[in-house]
């Protein structure tokens, strides 16, 4: 590591900051996330600073449309971890979530009751005006409880745009919840659903229509994976041991074919298969190296997320700097925006030095 | 003007395509835009090289709905000017056009009636797909067609979404087309259309309604600008000489109030007048300074965007040189996103010197 790239020193402050977070101050965590939302001074080598505390924590995705009942599924698989002893932190980036205020009152009762349990944090996060980016953002906060030590993070997100489904893809287990009276299952898994989905949920399995929307979650399912899967063996490497005698072929690990489950999230009907079903799934990305390539795919794009923020801020900043400047328009008139641009790179550059 | 902002020297290639652009051969003209449009290498040094002979071409935007008959107001617009002797530059960027592909037979038979006219150069761009940002590229578009020496030039944009919208915003005068079938003119002018207008023309005047949708913009109109407005003075500056007598009150110019014309474009109705009020608005921006005022916003506007432009690419290609080089995933895991992004920064200054 050479100097350049060395971090910046933290300010006492953020020392301060790490080191009562280190100790396991909720305070300090709940700080740190507004700092990561604020994109506050020093906040990105805070975050460089709890880098090798990262990979522990699971993280699960729940998204679906609005009105699946995400959050109440949230709360009610969260009250059931947390029964079992694990920690859990929860990210809700649904605008009509009841962690973000857009809620029934009893949704909101249920959520204020967990919020109070020691081993359970909720954090809340805009869907709109987020400075570095949403899903950036989410990722750095549930990274942010990963090196709290929580075992289980919960992102919630309604599954509509893009930054949504990102953020879904982040976690290790996606979980995709419709309801039967969104009538067309087909036409609630458009825009990308299907594709992040390791499980489905039908919540409000009492209504009319629960089996028919499982049945047609199935066809739409068989539609893209193309049928029944292929086994895939357990070990893809090439094996460069100059071992005489040949070794044993790999165990064949089934492909994941996502489960659709039914659920009543309301009464905790289904719930405990819930979870059974998110063991699974991660025992099977544990075993076939799925889950650190998934893992690795994830930071590898959150490192470009960076440094695409990275530069844009400067050049936002430079641009900032040369209209005070040269006062709105003047000294632009005279100059290529190409020529003004070199010189801005060129300022960036040795600023940076 | 220091080295590190001189503009790059242009290579061969690039310098023979500007000396025959500068022949005024329209080849080099269409040539040009295509390098825009790929930003091809060296693109920008071109542009630069072609900056001083930029703002003599008057611009103009044509906005509105699908379906409001832009390309034939566009295409009998610029019939009308070109046989008052006048040279026209045409850029297409809806993609219901005919210029585009998307019309039906008989404009499509105008459209290359007129592509055919010396005089008159017509380029169509994706809406989709375009690698600098589509309002980027079609203002540069539009540089090189001022630069190439047309005395006007015609932006035709389907008035839905923001980077039509800013399109329309980087001309002088923008005229919203609106017809009566559309029904509801108040409808229609949501998404900024009441924003950017100059002139509103309601075309296929011929039809039931036009009246009423004149009536309806009229009120919108005095809404949103609170009624007959105040005239303003011709010079804002204040006077610093120290003459002893003073100086005369500036003659007051009223301030503009968007006209609402009438038109039916298939037939030519209504064109000239339309014209006429085209060459009024532009007398009327000269007169308060406003056609100075706008021009150096929107260049400012233009340089920010080719600086955000420029360290966005810088990182893009440095992320696609660490992934060359690390693989994939490996040497990401070791270290954080934040002195990945470090590192890289780094190495974009380090190349830029």
């Amino acid at each position: 590591m050479t100097d350049s790239a060395g971090a910046p020193p933290l300010t006492q402050p953020l020392q301060d900051l790490l080191a009562r977070f280190e100790a396991g101050e909720p305070f300090a965590l709940a700080r740190s996330i507004s700092l990561v939302e604020d994109q506050a001074e020093g906040f990105e080598s805070l975050l460089h600073a709890l880098h090798d505390r990262l990979g522990r924590a699971r993280r699960l995705g729940i998204t679906g449309p609005p009105g699946a009942g995400k959050s109440t599924l949230t709360s009610a698989l969260a009250r059931l971890l947390r029964d079992a002893g694990e920690t859990v932190g929860i990210i809700a980036v649904d605008p009509s979530s009841p962690f973000t205020g857009g809620a029934l009152l009893g949704d909101r009762v249920r959520m204020d009751e967990l919020a109070t349990e020691p081993g359970i944090f909720i954090r809340s996060m805009a869907s709109r005006g987020s400075h570095g980016g949403l899903s950036a953002t989410t990722r750095e906060a549930a990274d942010l409880m990963d090196a709290f030590g929580f075992d289980r993070i919960i992102l919630e997100t309604v599954g509509v745009g893009q930054s949504e489904l990102e953020i879904a893809s982040q976690a290790d287990t996606t979980v995709v919840v419709l309801v039967p009276e969104s009538g067309d299952g087909i036409q609630a898994m458009k825009a990308g659903l299907m594709e992040v989905a390791d499980l489905f949920v039908v919540n409000k399995a009492d209504r009319p229509g629960a089996d028919r929307l499982k049945k047609e979650i199935g066809i739409v399912n068989s539609l893209r994976t193309g049928g029944p899967q292929a086994s895939v063996p357990a070990h893809h490497g090439v094996d460069l041991s100059r071992k005489s005698r040949p070794t044993p072929p790999p165990e064949p690990i089934e492909a994941w074919d996502p489960p659709v489950l039914m659920s009543v999230a309301s009464s905790g009907e289904g719930l405990p298969e819930l979870a059974a079903e998110v063991d699974r799934h991660h025992a099977w990305l544990r075993a076939t190296g799925s889950l650190q390539s998934r893992r690795a795919a994830a930071a590898a794009e959150h490192a470009r997320i960076v440094l695409e923020r990275a530069v844009t801020r400067r050049g936002a900043e430079a641009w900032r700097a040369w209209i005070e400047e040269v006062g709105d328009d003047a000294g632009l008139a005279g100059r290529s925006p190409y020529e003004t641009a070199r010189i801005l790179t060129a300022r960036i550059c040795r600023d940076a030095q």
